[in-house]
């Protein structure tokens, strides 16, 4: 069994991290708490944001990439760890024969290091990826035109982030070479090695990510929950977790690939990588890119699980047990804050002092020296107990930042239903209408659709099977006479379907409810009385409601008016005397005006 | 309209406090992500916990009541404000004068600081109290022991915490009397004013507490939930939230005392408030103590709530805009852990480390010098989603801790059933054990009871009217013939009902169908097939599922099971042929060994 490293007060860790920028200042937010003490090597030196979280001593000014500093960086520590892979790799390579150690290893940092090196890494692991070549010269940019087909991405082999070292090839015309090998910054383009590599253009559904964290001796490996990267001028945006129109099985296969892309790195592959991985629009899961650090696609971990990427970064890298990856919440989102247009920081934090107010929001400022326009200076996490509860403030964070809501998947907001309201056929829409009115009543999101068991089959099984992973929760469902469509539903998926027995003229219902309550063992249907869609919204509401304290509250607050409605009854009764109550009684509503 | 200060790059907030132990370490983690700098006054200077969190700079060596430090302390700062009341006040009032920024104000610390002082301004303001007495001298605690009766609490005025201050007269002898002084540090038992106070003795059933928040103009107001906070040995041990065994009804009650008692100290009493309350046998609420800061019984906000108490506090005093004080989960606790017996931190550190591998915790570690006996090093927060969630990972806790269990609401842990499984008559059981084998399939906690509508109403009442507040979600209610129990249930609790009928050798079970289905407008029951119990707890794990995305992977993963289970028998029937299929039938389960 392997042994863990544990808190301390009598040897606390020591941890060096080679970088002070933002992940480096939020892994220091949750050091102390563990007993780790932190020590950073950046070239900003005191001004830097993982300088205003620790003791003045624990900073160190120098380049990432200067191997003397960071051999100072490394003297009387434990570990040491990079919050960012474009470091100097000899150096630590060379630490790691003297001893030191190095978390990930300078192998597996050189191995990602280089993006043709890491693409041939996993494609020797089996690891599925967009097709690419190995590009040094023109001829051989020319040659991958030819074999992977265009447009074509150029990339560079080190050093890109950001969408930066990415360029489009339309065409294989010297003059279009020529210029993409400008963009990506390639003076002498008939130099010996071109330092680019070229991928096959992939048509891709969207972006996920999978943050992957293990442990320093490799025993362990776990992963988050597979998210929506939202990109937006090839950086990232909007995170949505867990990822949104992606099934719940496409999801588990991004988290598996992303677990055996890393596992492929070995043992000293340690704390947290995040993986960029591509859906298909037929449906395959492909390897974009790992970086070997915690990633802007985790950040909404902070919030929403019981323990960060950056906490699961220091555990893994120091040796201690991995913490849970779970969400604690059913859905979160991150917004990136960039340096605004004009580049102040007055106009840059416009959207951090409004989501002060917004009620699902944490801001996470990260104190940046030097605002500039499309610089990432900040971001905001969300969390809800529902996807529909974020989309409100989710759109008001879309406005103040300038993106557009088409990136969202399904090109849409603020149209996360929780609950579906379906039925056989239009005729029962005046009986589903009372369900719909305390939905309304309630504020609770829903949808209504007619969707036909008999008649429309098909769309019976897409409905079914696809309404968890698009965030609704609880089915009502009508139907009338050999009224299928309530148990063929909850056949097709795991949420509580609601049935409602339609009136009938033959048999009055009768035929309706027995067709829905008397399912066989294995699948139950939640009935409710003849015609009586009313009490079917109240169920749902009563469902969403086991974890949500506040709409119990106001279930409660509904039962008291209630009550307090029918004694008013009871008093004007008392009042008037039954000769004239049922006098002045409304015989629509079976009712006397209070 | 109030304006709110806002986060600013130009010009940061810069807060001063006064103290630099756990508290303040704790403001320092929430307080970089809102651009807020921090400056602590501490007698331990750079060893002080906070010092961790912040550049070397910013820390001042000094005692809490040294007025010279306190000065310096100010200097260039936004905000002054404490994590501790037992400051000089004197030199804050004085600075107050000068236009220094104090919040909450001298005022305001002046009052709480004195506890008779603190009291007197309560009772005054209407705010429910215990009885007490000023008590400057023996005669006056004879006299207070005679109008307050015995046994009688004798309170130090000042510096009293984690029931240092506090001693029980069981008599009104001199010797006892000048015993309980002595224990109270008062020397000279003659001197003109004791510094003491009496208070009546309250049988409380249990301890509340309410985070109480305000901005630093008054013009908000916000609570977190009422907690249970669970004493031993007169030191905070363990906080649940929300309050368990506190109905909901009673902790709004509370949560609107706390209100109002801060809001009595006027509008320079900002930030968070920690409001320590008695709930009596007779169900009374009344306020115990106030503390003018985060306080312990708030700790668990951090992972619990949106924003936390740290993150508030700063918000509070800083004037910027209040954050969201909602539970984020269902169920939250918090374990502090104290110095272990033998003093040394690797005893101390045993339940943190053991943390490290539970999945719903997170550490707390305050790295504080000097390890001792009962000495506050740290905490431990757990979250779920029900309180069912937290129980295992509680029990380790209290073993780790030397927590006795009987401490809990109720006297017991592990005893938080998320299902209420009842029925009309033991004669059901048979019935109705089909959904029980369900929850246990699914691991489910539950509770199976009797209650019959018409030869238990009382115990009909009361377990509805509970139901909730016990933490049950879901209650499964089966009965036959005029069958009341489920929608009775339904009538007196927000949760969904499940309604089994049960099979009835007169009408076969449609009489119970139809009792329980036939539901008025405004009070549903979730109706399944006759004598289906299996189905009712099938659809009681689908609607917890709603919430918990690993639940409906379950259910998923058990609806393929179903599913290969009769193809299994397809292929049976299909190698067999229908005739010999027929032969090796079992006639009891309807099914051929496969």
């Amino acid at each position: 069994m392997a042994t863990f490293r544990e808190i301390s007060d009598t040897s606390p860790i020591r941890v060096a991290c080679v970088g002070g920028g933002q992940l480096g200042r939020m892994m220091a937010l949750e050091a102390p708490r563990l007993g780790i003490q932190m020590k950073f090597l950046d070239p900003g030196g005191v001004k830097c944001p993982a300088a205003q979280i620790v003791p003045s001593s624990s900073i160190i000014e120098g380049g990432l990439k200067d191997g003397d500093k960071i051999r100072e960086l490394s003297k009387s520590v434990d570990v040491v760890t990079v919050e960012i892979e474009h470091v100097d790799v000899e150096t630590l390579e060379a630490l790691e024969k003297e001893g030191v150690n190095v978390q990930p290893s300078g192998q597996v940092l050189r191995t990602i290091q280089d993006k043709l090196v890491q693409k041939t890494h996993f494609q020797s692991h089996g690891i599925e990826l967009p097709p690419f070549a190995d590009t040094p010269s023109k001829d051989a940019i020319k040659q991958a035109a030819v074999t992977l087909g265009l447009p074509l991405m150029l990339k560079s082999r080190k050093g890109g982030y950001d969408g930066r070292g990415n360029a489009v090839l339309k065409t294989s015309e010297d003059a279009d070479i020529e210029a993409a090998l400008a963009s990506l910054g390639c003076k002498d383009t008939s130099a010996p090695d071109l330092g680019v590599y070229a991928e096959g253009w992939i048509d891709f559904d969207c972006e996920v990510a999978v943050m992957v964290v293990r442990s320093a001796n490799g025993s362990e490996t776990s992963s988050y929950p597979a998210v929506n990267a939202i990109q937006q001028n090839s950086i990232c945006r909007v995170v949505l977790a867990p990822a949104r129109n992606v099934s719940l099985e496409r999801r588990e296969i991004c988290e598996r690939l992303a677990k055996k892309a890393i596992e492929s790195l070995g043992a000293k592959a340690s704390g947290v990588f995040g993986v960029e991985l591509f859906v298909t629009n037929d449906g395959k899961v492909m390897l974009n890119e790992v970086a070997p650090r915690p990633h802007n696609t985790g950040h909404y971990t902070q919030d929403a699980c019981v323990i960060s990427q950056f906490e699961n970064h220091l555990r893994g890298v120091c040796g201690m047990k991995l913490g849970s990856t779970k969400m604690v919440v059913e859905a979160a989102a991150m917004v990136n804050v960039l340096g605004a247009p004009s580049g102040t920081s007055e106009d840059t934090l416009k959207s951090s002092n409004a989501a002060l107010a917004m009620p699902t929001a944490v801001v996470h400022w990260y104190g940046k020296q030097g605002c500039r326009a499309g610089r990432k200076m900040g971001h905001i996490n969300l969390t809800g107990s529902s996807q529909a509860e974020l989309d409100g403030c989710l759109s008001e964070l879309f406005a103040l930042e300038g993106i557009p809501v088409s990136l969202m998947p399904g090109g849409r907001l603020a149209s996360s239903p929780l609950v579906g309201v379906i039925m056989g056929s239009q005729s029962d829409l005046p009986t589903m209408n009372a369900a719909i009115d305390m939905l309304k009543k309630f504020k609770v999101p829903y949808e209504v659709d007619i969707v036909s068991a008999h008649r429309t089959p098909d769309k019976l099984m897409s409905y079914s099977r696809g309404a968890a992973d698009r965030g609704i929760r609880v089915i009502i469902a009508g139907a009338g006479g050999a009224a299928h469509l309530p148990g063929m539903v909850a056949a097709m998926t795991p949420l509580p379907v609601v049935g409602v027995p339609v009136k009938t003229s033959t048999l009055s219902g009768v035929d309706s409810l027995y067709s829905i309550v008397q399912m066989p063992r294995g699948v139950p249907v939640a009935t409710v009385a003849i015609g009586n869609a009313m009490n079917a919204g109240l169920l749902a509401i009563r469902i969403l409601s086991t974890h949500k304290a506040e709409l119990r509250q106001e279930m409660k607050d509904y039962q008291d008016e209630m009550s307090e409605m029918v004694e008013g009854m009871s008093s004007k009764l008392l009042d008037l005397g039954s000769d004239e109550f049922l006098n002045q009684m409304d015989n629509k509503n079976k009712s006397v005006n209070v």
